[in-house]
C-alpha cells in the first residue's frame, strides 16, 4: 500500500514515461505539450487509489490510469476546438498554438494511444476494463453534447443541467474509479458502489465549481470571479435564479443576459447581488452537499474497512474545502 | 463456408442491426447517417474473409468487421471536416450538414463505438485483436497527418507518398484482414503475411485510384476525371512528373501549377498531356503491378489451399481492374 503522496510519484513517473513516436513531429507535440501542461492528475489518482483499496498494488493499474489521463486530455483537446477557447491552463490551447486541424487529429490519435495503454491491462480484467471505459468515453462525449446543445437553449431544466455535468464529468471520476476497483479484484457489487460514489463527488465538484466561480476568493482563484456570469454560462447557479426570480429580479436577470455591450465588473454585481436576494448560494450550496452526502454513504457500503478508505476520504474532503 | 455475396448480405444485415443511442439526438444522428450513405463496405469484408479463409465462421468476426467499418466512417468525418470536404459519396459531408463541432464529437463517439464493437470479439483473441487493431488506428492517423503536410511542402518524394498512401489508406486494408486471420485461428506467420498482403494491395489500390483521376472513362467516373490536376493534389503521376519533366514540361507544369485563375478543361488538358509525354500513365501502371505482384505473391505464402484463397482473389482482381 502506498500513500497519496506515493500514489502521485508513481503518477508522474508513468507520465513522464509516456512516449509517443517521434514523427510525424506535428502529430505527436500537442499530445506531450498537454499533457505537460500538468493539472492535478485526479482521475488517474483515482484509478491508483481504488486499486489499493481493494488491497492490490497500485502499479497493477498504473496503465488503466494513463489510459485515463490521455483519454481526459484528448477531451481537453477537442473541447477547447468547440468551446473555441484560447487558453488552457493559461497556455495556448492546441487549435491556437497549432492549428484546428492538427488539434482534431491530434485528437484522435491520443484516443488511440488511451486505447493502446488499456490493452496492457492484465488480460483477466481486460474485457471488465474496456466495457467500463468504452462507457465513460460515450457518456463523456455525450455530456459535451448536451452541453453545446444547452447553450443555444432557453429551457434548460436544473434535472437537464445536472444529468449534463453527471455526464460530461462525473461519469469520468466514476469509471476511473470502477477501473482501478476492477484491476484490484473487487467484487461486482463494490466496483458499482466506487462507480456510483465517483459519479456523485463529480457532481458535487461541479456544483462546487459553479458556486466558486461566482463566491471564489479573488486573491486565490486562477481565474476571474464571475466569468460564467459574464458568458451567461447556464450553471446551476444562473438556472436556479431564473426558477426562483419574480419581479424586479427576474426583469433585470432578462436584461442583463440578454445585454450584449456591459461593463463587465457591473453584471457580476448587479447578477451576484440577485443570487444573494434569491439564497441561490445557500441553495446550491445544499444541493452539493447533498451529491457529497449520498457519495460517501456508498463509499461507506464498499465491504473494505475504513482504514482502507481513509486516504480517499481525504482526498474528497481536500477538493470538497477548495476556496478557489 | 460462406460466398462472397454471402458475406456481403452478413455485412449489410450487421450494419443494418448496428444500434445506437437515439439521444442526444444531434450527436447519433450522424453516425447513421454516414454509415448509411453507403460505400463498398470493402474493409469490413476483408476482415469476414480472411476469417474464413483460415477455417472459421465469418459470423465470428462480425463484431471486428463492425468496428472497422464504423471506425473507417469516423475517419471520413474527420477528414472530411480537416479538407474542407463540401460533399462525401454525393451527399452533404456531416459538418456540412450539422456542424465543425457536431462532425467533431459524432466522429469522437464513433471511435468509441468501434471500440464497444470491438471489445466484443472472442477474449480468446481480444488482446491480439486490441493491439492490431489499435495499430492500424495509429496509422490512419499519422497517414492524414502526412497527407495535410504534403499539401503544405514542394519536395515530397515518391517515397514519401508511398509511405503516406500506405499509412492512410493501406494499412486499414492489412489491418482489417489481420483482425479477422487472428480471429479465424491463424499463426502469427500467417496473419502477417495477410497483413502485407491487404497493405500490398491496398497502396495498388491508391495507385490505382491515382491513374483513374486522369484516365477513366468519363461516362463511367462517378466524379470529374481531372479532379487531382485541378487541385494540384501531389498524386503518384504529378510527383512522378516532376520528377521526370525537363525544358518544356517542366515549365509548364510548373506554370500551371501555380495558377490560381485558370480554365479547369486546359488545365486538365495540358497537364494531361505533360503526363502522356512523359509516360507517366505507363510508369504509375507499373509501380502499381509491382505492388499487386508483390502481394499475391504474399498470399500465396499463406499457409492454407489455393481453393480456399479463391474469393479474396476473385475479389482482388474486380478491384484491380475497375475502369472507373
Amino acid at each position: 500500500m502506498h500513500t497519496t503522496v506515493q500514489l502521485q510519484q508513481i503518477l508522474e513517473t508513468a507520465i513522464k514515461n509516456l512516449k509517443f513516436p517521434a514523427s510525424p513531429q506535428q502529430l505527436y507535440d500537442p499530445i506531450t505539450y498537454i499533457i505537460n501542461l500538468g493539472g492535478k492528475r485526479i482521475r488517474p489518482l483515482l484509478v491508483l487509489m481504488a486499486t489499493e483499496l481493494f488491497g492490490e498494488d497500485a502499479n497493477e493499474s498504473i496503465n488503466a490510469a494513463m489510459a485515463v489521463e490521455v483519454f481526459h486530455n484528448f477531451t481537453l483537446i477537442h473541447d477547447d476546438i468547440m468551446d473555441n477557447a484560447p487558453l488552457r491552463r493559461g497556455k495556448a490551447t492546441v487549435h491556437e498554438k497549432w492549428s484546428t486541424n492538427i488539434a482534431i487529429l491530434s485528437g484522435d490519435v491520443m484516443m488511440v494511444e488511451a486505447n493502446k495503454n488499456l490493452a496492457k491491462v492484465n488480460s483477466i480484467f481486460l474485457k471488465d476494463v474496456l466495457d467500463t471505459f468504452n462507457a465513460t468515453a460515450q457518456g463523456v462525449c455525450e455530456g459535451q453534447q448536451l452541453d453545446m446543445e444547452f447553450e443555444e437553449r432557453n429551457d434548460v431544466s436544473i434535472e437537464e443541467y445536472i444529468n449534463m455535468i453527471r455526464l460530461k464529468t462525473a461519469v469520468l471520476l466514476g469509471g476511473a474509479l470502477k477501473l482501478g476497483a476492477i484491476i484490484g479484484n473487487a467484487s461486482e457489487k463494490d466496483a458499482d458502489l466506487i462507480y456510483q460514489f465517483g459519479e456523485n463527488i463529480g457532481i458535487a465538484f461541479q456544483l462546487q465549481d459553479d458556486i466558486l466561480d461566482v463566491y471564489a476568493d479573488p486573491e486565490k482563484f486562477g481565474k476571474q470571479v464571475g466569468g460564467d456570469i459574464i458568458a451567461n454560462k447556464k450553471t446551476f447557479l444562473l438556472l436556479k435564479a431564473f426558477e426562483l426570480a419574480e419581479g424586479q429580479n427576474l426583469e433585470e436577470l432578462e436584461v442583463w443576459t440578454k445585454l450584449t455591450d456591459f461593463s463587465i465588473n457591473e453584471k457580476v454585481e448587479t447578477i451576484t447581488q440577485i443570487y444573494n436576494n434569491l439564497n441561490i448560494r445557500n441553495i446550491a450550496k445544499e444541493t452539493m452537499d447533498a451529491y457529497l452526502s449520498k457519495a460517501l454513504n456508498l463509499l461507506n457500503q464498499v465491504n473494505v474497512n475504513d482504514e482502507a478508505k481513509k486516504d480517499l476520504l481525504t482526498l474528497t474532503n481536500q477538493l470538497m474545502n477548495r476556496q478557489y
